[in-house]
């Protein structure tokens, strides 16, 4: 840094209250509902709530849970589908400055377990309809844990297994608590645990900074109009709904909430509520396009959607855009707040055929604005590949929507920022034009419907059956789920067992999307070291 | 803060690399340089440039000043009109860790010679139009300063003053100039001097941080879409053209140069490159919408206009909206990087009379999504104003688009932080609405028999008279009332009305004590920026 007395721009101007305010998405609330009160803010079913009252609900919810000596640096936890209060969560819980760790509702017992004990969770808000999971979660817990029910009238079946509902909760609260940015904006707003593909999940930290900005890149990459009407149909408990709880807020848009994925369920929100944007892996668009014609409704013109998770097939982009959805495709990970990289679109590849638009569509494409570096490198070295379109190398990235780090886990961080960029995983080629298109998600992991699935994870439950002697689990290409487990199996000398009968065994230990659908009983192919190689099962796979 | 035994999240968790990187504009042109290579950047008369050549410029404008010694908190001052090398300077200038100091051309050589003297100026580049001013300033220079001529062929007049062109500069500076981000977005990027109505112009610091959130914030303020194109009325040394050479980039936009501000070439340019987006100043729609019919072209459907810097008078709005223009009022200070209240439209609007349309829209309105404070208050005790549409208050604004302060000024910047807000010096009211509509400069409000009396508030009752072209109104000393509103018109051609007549209209129109008392016809003095100079008239109504 050049000396005081050389730099006239390093003299008495320093930070002050003034001119120095730490991001947070915290401010679009505020400000959205200040300016438009009367505006829509949420639909749930007959529900209608406008900004002030959503605004006035998150607020009352900071103030209960502040009551209860929930402050700085302390989690709270979301069991929920996409309903009102996992909304209100966004933005109630950091207004404490407390951590919202939105749990993925799909989760076992041992999972749900593990992350409320490791993320030292003070209040649980759950929703009735996951009590059979939680219930048996929350028995194995030590610490205490404040447990809120979330009794939608909507939810089916379950139990309430709190001190309190959440309506209760919030009629606690003070609706003029003085709630106050973070001191920082590199605090922690919330907590995001991966699926775990070797060991427990990690907990990503994610800040209010990165939080802020990654909401306003959404805004960048999709140039979102003003007071869109936003579906939820992508699971607000995957990277925070990839920041679109704060995103739609600061456009001072409507939230249409959506606890059941289905076909006809979204085609009926779309049409009632003249949707215009939504997110989702390509499994909801398998959803839309297959869908029987009694279960369609009229697209609204213009409709835009989101997708990412996984390479959305050709065909399916070709078929959802005749549908009339606008499809842009996105790239990200938890560890990045969601989207980071866009496929770009370009005037001039609308006079492509439609197959090529296709292709080129399904490139994971290029940094958002809000992405400061990426790049397709040697793992080994960080030299960036060629733009060559086929020499493989890992993504990295870099910026500042990328996570603070894993929770209490200070070697996995350290591995993950290793050479000063994050390390995806991910293997991608980099075009000539500078668009990279992922070749393998990181060697082992299954995309099911949006869902990561360890093989780890599977292979591990198939290794606890006594007749197993060996086990490996590769994704099969699945056309409604995107991708399937498929698990190659060479059993004991001497022991017998059917394909059903692993597969109920798997269910036992298991949640039921990770469980393998198909198994093959076979002998598994071996480097001279003795791995076993999965490139090899990925193209039996293909046979089964 | 909490202690860090007691606060998982401030545990190993900390800045690095790759998820904390300093936000600044640079990083757009880096982006849309790259996305975009082929798309048109700029246009200035037969000049077409992509974004892969606009880019390379800046580079090497970037490499030739880092050669000549320009580095960290270093000044640039450009001396020019809305060209391709002042949009140049916005990134190749920064890209070196220097300061761009972009000068008002409608300056004398004493007062350029004093901003290029306390800027500490170390390289110009100057048009040749402006040889004239420049020429004796420099001479007044007791420090060198590299001299960089821009010789636009469309320039009129002047001569060449420096060393080289600023063509030969570029032919020095290599393009693959291995440029960097600052290494604290807290660095200064752009100084911009105030016009300076009491004594010397005071040297306003941007940092790098406020220009990214300001960029973004036009963004989200206009909801503008992918790929605006782009015309350059408002002028670039304006607060940086209100940050839009930056917003425009970060979209991959086409910016479409200006050197000379007339209705014909206006209309010429909207028309000629289907120009989407464009700011000014209400003299620029007084041009427009009093321009002869010969000089007319139709204008593109959907065209959208940013207006500020005075309140815009009701039915100049209206008469701009009648041509196809859809306008935004923001309202803004060099102090906060250009606009940064927004008179937030709302559906329902839509529905009232014109009349009562243009007066909800003559409102500066609401803090934009990155302004994070704004209040009317009392100018002593920084208590807010009841909000009801009357009482008068000085307007405070914070957030992180507020300036670090003003250049070797610790007193004046003492003084405009006192209490942690930025006062402007305008005075508002708060409506019911939380909207709030400036009645004035604090210097300029009238007050008569101990009544507070807008000017702003008569001059736009003034504009509403068929006859009245332009017209301002300042305070004339009154033995019986202290000061009454004396007003200053110009009629348009051709059309007449009496003192008499235009008093009666007044007081069908206003509270009798705000009327006028006298009247003058005549032209009225205006500053190089085309602001009326009320301080002229001051002079002047002594003698009425």
């Amino acid at each position: 840094m050049t000396s005081r007395t050389e730099n006239p721009y390093e003299v008495d101007l320093d930070r002050n209250a003034a001119n120095h305010v730490p991001l947070s998405p915290l401010s679009f609330i505020r400000r959205t509902a200040a300016v438009y009160p009367h505006r829509t803010a949420v639909i749930h079913g007959q529900i209608r709530r406008n900004w002030s009252e959503t605004y006035e609900r998150c607020v009352r919810l900071a103030s209960a849970l502040a009551q209860r000596g929930i402050g700085v640096g302390d989690t709270v936890a979301v069991m929920a589908p996409n309903v009102p209060e996992l909304l209100e969560a966004h933005f109630g819980v950091p207004m404490t400055g407390g951590v919202l760790n939105a749990l993925n509702v799909r989760l076992d017992s041992e999972a749900i377990a593990f992350i409320l004990d490791h993320s030292e969770t003070k209040v649980l808000i759950t929703d009735r309809e996951f009590a059979a999971v939680v219930k048996p979660a929350l028995a194995r817990l030590e610490r205490p844990v404040l447990v809120i029910d979330i009794d939608d009238p909507m939810a089916r079946g379950g139990e309430l297994l709190g001190e309190l509902t959440y309506e209760q909760f919030l009629a606690t609260g003070d609706p003029d608590f003085a709630w106050t940015l973070p001191d920082d904006e590199w605090r922690a707003i919330a907590l995001n645990y991966t699926s775990g593909t070797t060991g427990n999940p990690k907990g990503v930290v994610y800040h209010h900074r990165g939080a802020y900005l990654n909401a306003t890149g959404n805004i960048l990459t999709w140039a979102m109009p003003h007071h869109p009407v936003y579906l939820w149909t992508l699971p607000m408990f995957h990277c925070n709904g990839w920041c679109f709880p704060w995103t739609v807020t600061a456009m001072a848009g409507t939230h249409v909430c959506l606890r059941a994925i289905a076909a006809r369920s979204i085609f009926d929100a779309v049409a009632d509520h003249n949707v215009t944007h939504l997110c989702g892996a390509p499994i909801i668009m398998g959803l839309l396009i297959n869908a029987p014609p009694e279960q369609r409704r009229p697209i609204p013109a213009g409709i835009r959607m989101m997708t990412a998770g996984a390479a959305p097939p050709a065909a399916v982009i070709e078929k959802m855009e005749r549908l009339g959805f606008q499809i842009i495709h996105v790239y990200g990970l938890t560890e990045v707040y969601g989207p980071v990289t866009v496929c770009a679109w370009h005037d001039l590849w609308d006079q492509l055929p439609v197959e090529q638009r296709a292709v080129f569509k399904a490139r994971q494409g290029v940094n958002s604005p809000v992405l400061e570096g990426l790049m397709v490198a040697n793992a080994n070295t960080l030299e960036p590949v060629p733009s060559d379109g086929t020499t493989i190398g890992e993504v990295f990235m870099r910026g500042n929507v990328v996570m603070r780090g894993y929770l209490k886990n200070p070697r996995a961080t350290r591995e993950a920022f290793e050479g000063g960029w994050f390390h995806t995983g991910d293997l991608a080629v980099m075009h000539e034009n500078g668009y990279i298109e992922i070749r393998d998600r990181s060697k082992d992991i299954i995309i099911s419907g949006g869902e990561n699935i360890s093989t780890i994870e599977v292979e591990s439950v198939l290794y606890r059956h006594p007749a197993v002697q060996e086990a490996a689990v590769v994704a099969r290409p699945d056309e409604k789920w995107g991708e399937t487990p498929c698990a190659f199996v060479t059993l004991k000398p001497d022991q017998e067992v059917s394909e059903a009968e692993l597969i109920a065994f798997c269910r036992q230990n298991l949640a039921h999307f990770k469980c393998p659908r198909h198994i093959v009983f076979t002998e598994l192919p071996k480097t001279s070291t003795g791995k076993i190689q999965k490139f090899v099962l990925r193209q039996m796979v293909k046979e089964v």
